[in-house]
């Protein structure tokens, strides 16, 4: 077993300021030897990516500074040259670990590359696809569906017939948010920025109302037409001065569950500015989170089954936005800056 | 009893642009006739005004537009030429309602005046002095401590050793907050506008440290200096750049109680900008709030009986800063927007 595996990764060719763009990335080809990982007690796992997750708040990482890159270590920042780790499903192609065998399907934090040298297992589990496609473990039954579930249902904890705004309502977390809502019995709006979006939020997934923010020159006068009894949930993806425009028409005890802040991470200039008059008259909270709070046995047990029961039965619609092969990953990043994905953004690596 | 009582108030000229000034206000005299007040069944009280609280609140109800006078009943409109309604202690002259005598000492919305007409007797409630001078039901066992008590403890929810940041902490409500988490046992750090009530706080009320945030040419830098181990509880009276600033250096799961927004009352273009990437990352909840909501006797009971018996231990300092007279309301509030009052400020309108 002396073989050489030859290995694409796309790396950084330097830190990103703004929005990223194609030319900020490259590929770089290296052979991977498997001789010293085949090795028992090597504890090292080589796995071949086949599906892999691409996010917004990466590009956090990839900036000179971020507050994020002082937290936990998938936020670190990102060197120039070196792998990008991310969120992924893959299969085992060799195992020093004894949790792991050779075509083991497996999933957690991999790379933006076409095989990864796993160091630590701890980042991986075995995969069960329970039937459904591998690619919804990334999405609807893996970060982005329980970001939405635990994001709505644990920090937001909706009433039944509560209003409830969701923006990027067609991303891959703002699409089930709005679902989730809707089948628990909420009234949902959701923004997008652009009509076909619009049209598949109001007529695929069934959300009450649906608007283009691009088309609004007043964000608060819109959303007081959208919402003229108040917002009750505002689940916010963009920060800026859609998060000023919502907490501008919250309710009383209203709660605005921060998420992402998409217009903030390229554009440092912009920055939320909710009025905090509103925020202590009507005793609104305002709460951030991380889906890594969310990931213990007993939510994404409950998460895992309340959405492959909706699937199963046909009342939640899948959004996915497919790729295919590791070279168009920078394109697949730099189209979540500008609008270009529907649903959640996945690049294709490998069949099997 | 064809009594008239002649009666002195505050009113506002016209609506307040920027910070109040003193020729925003005048006085008024008037003749209040007791005749029809003292008939059983008009239940209607006259009540002598002692003690009336001054809180920059108000503020808001004088503006043009704020959002707060969408609110509750307190934080309406103020109208020219009518009485301003606020906080205070009193004792009543005649009655006209069964459950109010003459000479009862009462709390409960009162007037910026010497005297004023209740009709709406749900507004006042008997006062029980407990042995305590009477302006300490006004402040420190009155709506700023438990402002100061139901925010720290009920939002807050600090636990032992942990760091706290007021701000305004030689204010009515901050110097309590200061207080509270100093005797639970927390490590807390206030920031004032003047030296000697940086000394204050430090050597008369136990503060661990505390700094002059207008000798402050970075905040954010000097709130890094103050908690080199960062903040767990930031309760915000003053909103603006202090709110981002300690935004910036909040511990994960951290807490922001906003309590009041003082720089953004009387100045609209300053508005608090925290970082909405911090408050994800960490985890930071930012929660409004309003006293009212711990008014219900569960909360006062508990609030009361803490609290007086810090008072009788001598384990908790009352600060208060009292004119006399109903012409200095005006000053007095005023004062609170440039600095000048320490502590709770009243205005003594008369002894008995």
């Amino acid at each position: 077993m002396g073989e050489i595996i030859c290995n694409k990764f796309i790396t950084l060719k330097h830190d990103i300021e703004g929005a990223p763009k194609e030319e900020d990335f490259e590929v770089i080809t290296t052979n991977i030897s498997i001789s010293s990982i085949v090795k028992q007690g090597s504890n090292i796992v080589l796995v071949k990516c086949l599906d892999v997750s691409i996010d917004p708040y990466q590009v956090n990482r990839m900036k000179s500074y971020s507050p994020s890159q002082n937290s936990i270590i998938p936020a670190s920042k990102l060197v120039h040259g070196e792998e990008i780790d991310g969120n992924g499903i893959g299969k085992v192609v060799v195992s020093g670990h004894p949790e792991f065998r050779k075509d083991d399907l497996v999933t957690g934090r991999l790379s933006w590359a076409q095989y990864v040298v796993v160091e630590d297992v701890k980042l991986l589990r075995k995969l069960y696809a329970m039937g459904f496609p591998l690619s919804y473990h990334l999405g609807i039954l893996g970060v982005s569906g329980l970001t939405a579930y635990a994001g709505l249902f644990k920090l937001g904890k909706p009433k039944k017939g509560e209003r409830i705004f969701v923006s990027t309502a067609s991303g891959s977390v703002g699409n089930l948010v709005g679902q989730y809502a809707k089948l628990f019995g909420c009234y949902v709006i959701g923004c997008a920025g652009t009509t076909d979006k619009v049209a598949l939020l109001k007529e695929k997934l069934g959300f009450d109302d649906a608007f283009n923010y691009k088309e609004e020159s007043d964000l608060k006068v819109a959303l007081q037409r959208y919402f003229p009894e108040g917002i009750d949930i505002y689940f916010d993806n963009v920060g800026g001065e859609m998060l000023e425009a919502a907490v501008a028409n919250m309710n009383t005890y209203g709660r605005v569950i921060i998420c992402g802040v998409i217009s903030e991470y390229t554009d440092p200039k912009r920055r939320a500015a909710p009025d905090m008059i509103n925020v202590i008259y009507k005793r609104i909270t305002i709460q951030g989170f991380l889906v890594s709070d969310y990931k213990d046995e007993d939510n994404f047990t409950e998460f895992v089954s309340t959405t492959s029961k909706y699937l199963n039965a046909g009342q939640i619609q899948v959004l996915e936005d497919i790729s295919i092969g590791v070279e168009s990953i920078p394109s697949a990043f730099v189209g979540l800056f500008c609008g270009r994905n529907v649903g959640k953004t996945i690049v294709k690596i490998a069949d099997d």
